[in-house]
């Protein structure tokens, strides 16, 4: 593989400024390479160095409008020339590329959505037992909302746990983006500080996808189940985004109650493996390093994990509740950062 | 201050699953312990530990109706003990809380929306130049469109670059939250990898939100501005997300070109600096600590970092348009991860 020397932004790129653990450290290559994804992700990648030197010599000409051409041109020869002929390349001037990023045994991380420093160990000894008592008529609302909700669920799934924490995550994303996004624009347009709320939200809707991504690994939709998925998120997205505007509270005891009935449907799940009704087959890959698994980990452990992770999420919504319960803004309470 | 053993939740909490730096591992208590917010941020958090065994006992009695109602009285009364009646204190069953964190230098982390590990040092070796040649219908639509709104733009700030920069960041923010959230939703129901790319557009959107919130801390807006950036954010959040709904290569090519333009406002800024015509201020706090900044910064060294991300910006954008532009989507080359 040819060596690009990329300097400074590779530096740039991965320095977390001084922050790095030893295994960063370790992962930080003093040139940037070629590298392929791995067929496991059925992608592959192709990681450019950023020319600084030829890149700034260039963009003096870019200005021409031929400038843009010609680079890509002469990138174009570069990759032909060294036999890169697959299709889903993507040649670009502006360059920016991802550098070799390893675990900490040596090997390559092929994960482009979570970086090693993403991952972590999920507290198991959090309370899975729980649960909210409706006070107030929002919070009866809440809880009655939901176990109407679970009827048509329970019904649709009855014990196919596999298909249902597949389909079912792609709604428990949403919550997280909502909240997260709607605060953000109220902290720009009010000119606030956040509390940290923002990013706990946004951080709640990322562990939800990676669940899927970790179920779709297991479990794959079949066609009128995509549809089903489609027709869910177009509903639940608009509904829970009206809610979230007309009254913060309501919507966070909503998702409280919502990762309750999570975290009883998972035990229900662990249940049925332990029975064997339900194969406790390997732990898939994403899984392993998102979650800091052993590598021979297998489903049950799996859904310990993600489990743990819904009880977290159940906390942190009941709390955002309770809060505005109390007459108070979120951002007068410090969010609970730094689980995942 | 009464200390509270936190134990595992602690760890977890904070627990960065084998990530942490040497100065991370410093911050860490054995025990936690209440933390009081200094007066700089104008804001008192208390922090109450989460008293693990206390709670899993008190759980068993939640069901009863009563539990959460006698669990906030005994909390109550402890609160009262310690002489804490001020008021702006949150007092929840769910105990979340967050544990002390501390600056390399020892003193307490005063804020709640970045972590230390958030911060970071801007790349001033980008190269602040580039320019994407409008080649296709599209790169020329998105070109003339800017430019055109920078007309009323110039007319409403003329030199008042500290004012135009706290404003339009209110506008810059929103391009990432909305692009990053689409992208979500689109990974949840397509049950696909994301490329990495929600989180370089959330990190970006969560970028620009801390320029303005550094902004805030010296130019503060007037009431019929902060009705602008009102009325602005309402239809600008509206209209983008149609846009990139119809066109995400065209949403992305017309942040290009505005962080291009934001890059030559704050060039005059920097020269109104220079000259004078705006005094050199000390830097905020706030600032210091996000790019990681010397104690002695000033408001120049803030606007060469925040010009610096805006590049950034520019390169991430301008890329995410060419491999749209050329026919692919944006999974298919891994997002440029780990700059902020």
């Amino acid at each position: 593989m040819k060596r690009f020397v990329a300097g400074s932004l590779a530096r740039g790129l991965i320095s977390r400024g001084g922050y790095m653990s030893t295994a960063e450290m370790m992962a930080r290559p003093a040139s940037m390479q070629r590298v392929m994804m791995n067929k496991q992700q059925s992608q592959r990648y192709y990681y450019w160095s950023r020319m600084m030197s030829s890149v700034a010599e260039k963009s003096t000409e870019v200005g021409n409008g031929g400038g843009v051409e010609a680079i890509k041109e002469e990138e174009k020869q570069k990759i032909e020339k060294n036999g890169d002929e697959e299709k889903g390349m993507v040649n670009s001037y502006w360059g920016l590329s991802r550098p070799s990023i390893k675990r900490p045994d040596g090997t390559d991380w092929p994960w482009n959505c979570f970086m090693p420093w993403d991952s972590y160990e999920a507290d198991l000894s959090i309370d899975l037992t729980k649960h909210h008592v409706p006070k107030k008529f929002l919070d009866k609302f809440a809880y009655r909302t939901v176990k109407l909700l679970r009827i048509p669920t329970d019904l649709f799934f009855k014990r196919r746990y596999g298909c249902r924490a597949m389909m079912l995550e792609t709604v428990a994303a949403v919550p997280g983006m909502v909240g997260g996004m709607l605060l953000h624009l109220r902290s720009l347009r009010k000119f606030q500080q956040s509390g940290g709320w923002i990013k706990a939200l946004l951080e709640e809707a990322e562990n939800e996808r990676m669940h899927l991504m970790t179920m779709v690994e297991l479990v794959q939709p079949k066609w009128y189940e995509r549809l089903l998925v489609l027709t869910v998120q177009g509903v639940f997205f608009n509904g829970f985004f009206a809610v979230y505007l007309l009254s913060p509270k309501l919507a966070h005891r909503i998702v409280g109650y919502l990762e309750e009935e999570a975290i009883h449907s998972y035990t229900e799940y662990l249940k049925d493996i332990d029975s064997g009704a339900i194969e406790n087959v390997p732990a898939p890959a994403i899984a392993i390093d998102y979650w800091k698994l052993p590598k021979d980990a297998t489903l049950k452990d799996v859904i310990i994990v993600i489990r743990a992770d819904e009880a977290h999420h159940r906390d942190v919504n009941h709390f955002a509740a309770d809060i505005q319960f109390q007459g108070k803004e979120l951002r007068e309470a410090p969010a609970p950062l730094g689980y995942h």
